[in-house]
């Protein structure tokens, strides 16, 4: 269970209802990010934003969606990184240049970002935020190319790292995956019109017909007159992100053919084959960790059973009371059931395991409800490299498994026995073994190069907007 | 999947963190009311009440504890009704009287509320809300008795129907459960105070012991010199709501002695055994029919997958949007998982059926994404009469089983099959066989005696005030 | 200047525009009251009520009104106690009691409503707010006439005290004035609709026909057969307040057949005849000050001229910055125009005195911008006691007239001269001489008893209801 | 009485209080602007921004000014344009550029600014507003020079039109006026800090000493060895809005050694010698006009009195009632006095006439309140321009002076007889008769030429934000 996030994209071309369509969209992309969501819409003169914080079921109300006019949008759905909740960091950005209006959304993160707004400001230019995002819209400001998709791409020529981006300007709409498809990006129909967002579970939603991925270093312009396609990038082996199987994306979601519920109960019966336990029961750590531990159960043959309740009330607002009852964090999201782990040993499937600290809290209410054995089957393998293309992950120092070997950490949980899915079990179980993945957060094989060890984030912590 | 609601009740005397710690109290049990949370807290001299529309984690904020000091508090969670979120009716009510003020907070319905509130009225009172609650608290008011319990105990002998109630008033903190004992309440310990709850699941989120239920027709007063017990009122045979066991309760919450959640366990089994099926895969409809479908499939021997997955994100405030995606109202909570069903013959379990229409939609939804059969469990009776015990049920024209067969709503739902567990299955499942259960919602066989066939709850609906 | 406030009602029964007008009607009074402003309307089967904290004009919204539809309606704005801005004790009231739905709207204060309320409350009743005008619905609830006029009067027979009241009840509108008539009310005509307010400054906005005051101890009812009129109480002498032409009254409003603008001429100039002073130019304390300014100034010949300005800016919400700038409260209010005042003898005419505060700030600055003399007249007597009859009075200890001289006063002013207009004076230049008035704050001749010395303002402290 | 607002902008250097003074500075320079307010605030190493709509003294709230610490502070005070409310354009602005953060606040208007923001953008640039104000920052970040005086001398030496300008940058405090001088600026000290303000009315309220203004074309640079000024750019004669003194500044206020308040009584006077009118009584039309109606009384010997009372709640947001009632917006503001102006020969004098409409409003309610005649004084001439310097005034065609006569005017304004104060008349009465003032409204003799007749405002409007 880890606390990582990324980020959602939503995209619809030539309907009547577009702002609906995506916040529809939004809505199935919404475990991609909970901080901020936000829908840009264009009647084909104006262009109209709503950014809204929080959840988009509940910030978004009926007549935010009435004031957004057109046939064409595009929404986005932001991750909370620690600290920063600056609504003007929240997309689509929607900025102004010489040739008319862009509207940009953007899943990723540029590696060399830093570099180039710096450059960018010693030639003059001013940014409005603290996103590596806009750093491609100026690039498009300074090109001298005469339409918007040359500019598009000469920004993109310049960027290095992860995106997968969604583009509104001059009434089309423009998608752009990096040439190693780190980031996922679906196209589909929807009767005339054309949709494109991170995940097929979008399509599913609004009943929008799949065609395919937009493939690694295609830029896919729709218009007036149709779909262009092209590659104007230097070819890249492909490297998507295998945590989108393993954690982020929802189980109904099809990567490349694969649907991530069963990539997980293949984890799961994996993990069993690996690893196998003499135990009485299996439980999940819900909701995540469910499926691997389904197929945990039926590679053992060990009972399943929901010895974890999930309360459904956890906000993201949770007061922290006094110093007394301080402690009560993970105890409010997940209960034991005493009944079932009452006496037994217990095989414990989660997702993936960080820092550790939530673990040990649940080993230590397992065993408060009367386990008699704890036994955690971690369904990836230990997480020892930080990610720089788009998940908020911690430092490495915060990753226990960067700086401490299985036994340590398994003392630390106070677990029984800690074990983890083998890097080749992983691949197997997403059908990676000819590579296609990065899995940089479990090797530290890092696909394309950092930028001078700088944190490619770009900070613009100076100023502070408050509301007072 | 049923829309009822209850309510939930929590009092704490005797500790420093009394707010804190009801706040707690309270968010276990969010689960039985989402409409208001309400805490009141009374540091000896003066009572302190804070009420908040929508979920106590999202609604109450630390400055709100902060201003609740003392060490007795009551706590309520509300259930929606239809069309009214009037907070003039959230609870705990705070009211002055001649002896001073009484916090009340109240999980139930008194069936003579009415008349005796007409009575009231012509004598010359005033009230305040349009809940049947205040009409204790009045009957208090008109008691000639010179103690508090005095006068609970005078108006409890005059109302009827279901409550489990607890009153704050005098420095002393009360508890009462009605003769037949309907809604569920629990005493327990934590250090030198004492709690009370409506589930078990509360304490151990607290991590307070858990002494006994509230039996039924006890009064229970807590005051400086410890805990004193009455039964001042006629004995009844015990009726608890069986619906508690069936969809109400928290698994990880116990009632006499049985675990929520192994009662449902005990359900699917039994839905196995009185109705086999030849089929591929077994699904429940999540999270409340999960443990039913566990115990179908451990059972049945039929596999147990996730063929459906639960958004966490549909909020209480979805907007509807155009005519023409307005039907996407279940599809948003709902998502089929296209791998696990297609091409499959599906067994789908759900924990009870009140009007079949969000049935309806997932058996289309699970046709669409491929399932070759679809064959309907529920794990509870048909539900053919209305609650007059303190659940929000529809009327009884909108019970599809009140007057329509099992073949005819098959057909409506579109299933292949559908089939309910008995009554005595249902009984046998929770221990239930020699009685003790209300299940008039299953029977039509109400305990109590409706007040001349009138309307229960008594409507203030001349007056509204509305926020501009 | 001083900071007393009194209440403000208004009515209208036969117009469409109800609850329009009567917005129209507390606009006009709002001067009566800032704290919180309240609209009641009845379209002859529902009451529907909003109530609203700060200035009409500015809490009221559009869909405030059109949410409010009815033919009757009655409006109150309040006055802003210390420390208490709780909105349970917003009017008008409405209340539910045996005989349907009571609205009520008060201006004034009853001196026994402690002693009823006690007595009430013994007997059963339960209160909703600290208000004395709660205490009159009680009385009529418990009420044994037939008729709703019946149950009012029952009512007024035991109360003692000041009160101008409107009740909407039974499709009819009351008004009714105590024996005394220490509060205005005064009733006019608007095309078919019959219409009642405090000042008639309201009808001059809504273009209504003045028709005449209500008369002392007279109950007027409208109903469907039109207006009938009533004096069912013991007849007293007339004692209307003599600080509404003073200080509270807007000066385009007349009472008596005398407009308050003259009235304040009048004691402007009443007060250069009894104290003619040698100086070079006259400046008003604005803006209540300016009619008495303008007045001296004809009197005695000297040039009046603007020499203090007045901020519109200055909002009940001024935030109190640190320490070392605390003391800029009343120049935010006030600025002295140095060009007029610098080496000037000034005449500073305020219409009264309370604690002295304000005007020793006021001669501060005017010093510090040059004056070289600096003469306070007040165009009222000393005020020297409390009021009881409706009127947010400091207490006895803090009106600095009650313990000191006007040597003192003055000296702690550090004005050169200070005087006040005589008692006869006043009463002269409001054409009260025969009496008529009552001016027990600045004679302390009670014209009704008080309640055993109680403070007849019944607390409801103890129990607090804070927005956390 | 018209409509017209202007900005108005605040800077201290070198207090600890920086914040709180400048929440006073804007306090006492509300009048100027109530759109919006602003706060940025300097530590030495973080700029903190503040910015709320609406008035100051409601808006900023007690923590607001708590986030803001540091020693260096601009605000500024905003106007509010018809239809536009947009936040972004709320002053003052902070942008992050090569060199670091920059604070800046403007009162004026740049005529050019269109055209730079064209050439501007062509080169790569992106605004972030639609605000002329924003130019400046981008032409400074484009600048070679190597200091922030430099790129501020460079930036300004392009602009054409009215400044009054505030930069906070590099732990320094600039202040740029125009060659012209058309809009105020003035120099202060509090102690060890410097302080800017559009009025010496913000010294009196702070008790700050005056030193002097700034002058027309001068850039004052604070830093921490003290004051630094320079006059980079080239000499242009002097033209100081006339404006400031006929309507926009407070009474209180001096430029030029000329108090405001006396410019008013003059124009008055001036008003009366001009245009002799044999009447009962003059009167106001309150607050703009009270001084020059007293300058008037006092040459003309006719009694000055109260006839029209002007509401203090008339706030911002007053709604707009059904059609039936919509005509009250005037008589809200203002009240005739019946018992002054009854029967009489009434002159009445205002500030300026605009589009005359509220004129006809008054008129009319004058003559309703039984006035037998109605003269109407002018204390300025005809506005027949459009202002182009900082002034928000109506299009050329809604001013009703630039196509009508003065007996058209009087007709449809329906008074007996209306005058203006002549433009020589006016000249005098601001000591003006060599020049040194702008009076472009009443000539049309612009002294800074247009931007090809192009509007200079420049539109942002393609780009809408909403808040749903």
């Amino acid at each position: 269970m880890i606390k990582e996030r990324v980020c959602g994209v939503f995209g619809i071309i030539g309907h009547e209802e577009a702002a609906n369509l995506t916040y529809l969209g939004l809505h199935s992309l919404q475990h991609r990010g909970q901080e901020s969501g936000g829908i840009a819409c264009s009647d084909g003169t104006v262009m109209r934003r709503q950014i809204k914080m929080g959840l988009v079921s509940e910030a978004f109300k009926r007549n935010a969606l009435q004031e957004l006019p057109g046939r064409t949008a595009v929404g986005h759905v932001r991750y909370s990184t620690a600290g920063s909740s600056d609504i003007r960091n929240a997309q689509p950005f929607v900025l102004d240049y010489a040739h008319g209006q862009v509207a940009i959304a953007h899943n990723g993160n540029l590696v060399n970002a830093g570099d180039l707004k710096k450059k960018l400001e010693q030639a003059g230019s001013i940014f409005q935020t603290s996103s590596d995002t806009e750093v491609i819209v100026h690039l498009m400001a300074r090109s001298g190319q005469p339409t918007t998709l040359g500019r598009l791409v000469e920004a993109l020529s310049q960027v290095r790292g992860a995106y997968s981006l969604l583009v509104m300007a001059d009434g089309k709409l423009f998608a752009a995956r990096d040439p190693h498809g780190f980031r996922p990006l679906v196209l589909g129909r929807l009767k005339d019109a054309f949709v494109f967002s991170s995940e097929t579970s979008s399509f599913n939603l609004i009943e929008a017909e799949f065609i395919r991925e937009v493939e690694p270093g295609e830029v896919v312009v729709i218009g007036d007159s149709g779909l262009t396609s092209s590659k104007p990038l230097p070819k890249k082996p492909k490297k998507f992100c295998v945590f989108e199987h393993v954690y982020f994306a929802r189980p109904d979601t099809t990567f490349d053919e694969q649907t991530v519920y069963h990539a997980r109960i293949e984890l799961g019966r994996q993990l069993a084959r690996e690893m196998p336990t003499n135990a009485d029961v299996v439980i999940p750590v819900p909701d995540s960790g469910v499926p691997s531990a389904v197929g945990y159960s039926k590679e053992s043959g060990i009972p399943f059973e929901l010895g974890l309740i999930r309360s459904h009330y956890v906000g993201r607002t949770f007061i922290e009371p006094q110093d007394s009852i301080r402690h009560f964090g993970v105890k409010l999201k997940l209960s034991p059931v005493g009944a079932v782990v009452n006496g037994k040993s217990v095989v414990v499937v989660d997702d993936s395991l960080v820092r550790g600290t939530t673990s040990r809290k649940i080993v230590k209410m397992l065993r408060a409800a009367g386990a008699k054995e704890v036994h955690l089957r971690i369904a990836a393998p230990p997480t020892t490299h930080p990610c720089f293309y788009g998940i908020d992950t911690p430092t490495r120092s915060e990753l226990i498994a960067s700086n401490h070997t299985v036994e340590e950490i398994a003392r630390y949980i106070t677990c029984d026995t800690l074990s983890y899915i083998s890097h080749d079990g992983l691949m197997k179980a997403v059908n990676g073994q000819d590579g296609g993945f990065c899995s940089a957060c479990f090797t530290g094989d890092y696909p394309v190069e950092l930028s001078g060890g700088a944190n490619p984030i770009i900070p613009l912590r100076k100023r502070i907007e408050t509301d007072g």
